[in-house]
């Protein structure tokens, strides 16, 4: 997956301590013509399911969402502050 | 997000009536030492989140894990039966 391994060596050019989660969720409809959109019903549950393992600052989250008429794309970058808060 | 048109366009070679709903998680860790599996005890949570909107046929889900020293990932790709079961 080098597409990863890309992302992450492109935000981390300096040598930082901290640990990281990325999360990205891409919907592709069929339909043109479909409003629903799962993708923001989906992003307040998937992050409550994080914060239930892991203590998150919330400026340290970032969120970026892409709506198209094809597919629609959601990525959460959260910096996680200390590695023993995951239970 | 160029990586997600080509994830699309490899796998959809044929035009078929479906919808795909697809979620890459990844953990960078910052230690080499950490035992602790973040995306592991994510990923049961977050299928049950999905499946609170969608119906999910098992057979159609695939799980791609690849975990390594410096970070994890795993991926979910899910086969979207009928567009009308999105709640």
């Amino acid at each position: 997956m080098s597409f990863f391994s890309n992302l992450f060596t492109k935000k981390n050019s300096a040598p930082v301590a901290k640990d990281r989660l990325q999360i990205l969720l891409a919907h592709e409809r069929s339909s043109r013509n479909s409003n629903s959109d799962l993708l923001q019903k989906l992003q307040k549950e998937i992050m409550e399911v994080i914060q239930k393992h892991i203590s998150i600052d919330q400026e340290k989250i970032q969120i970026k969402v892409d709506r198209g008429n094809d597919f629609s794309t959601l990525e959460i970058d959260i910096e996680v502050p200390q590695q023993e808060n995951i239970t």
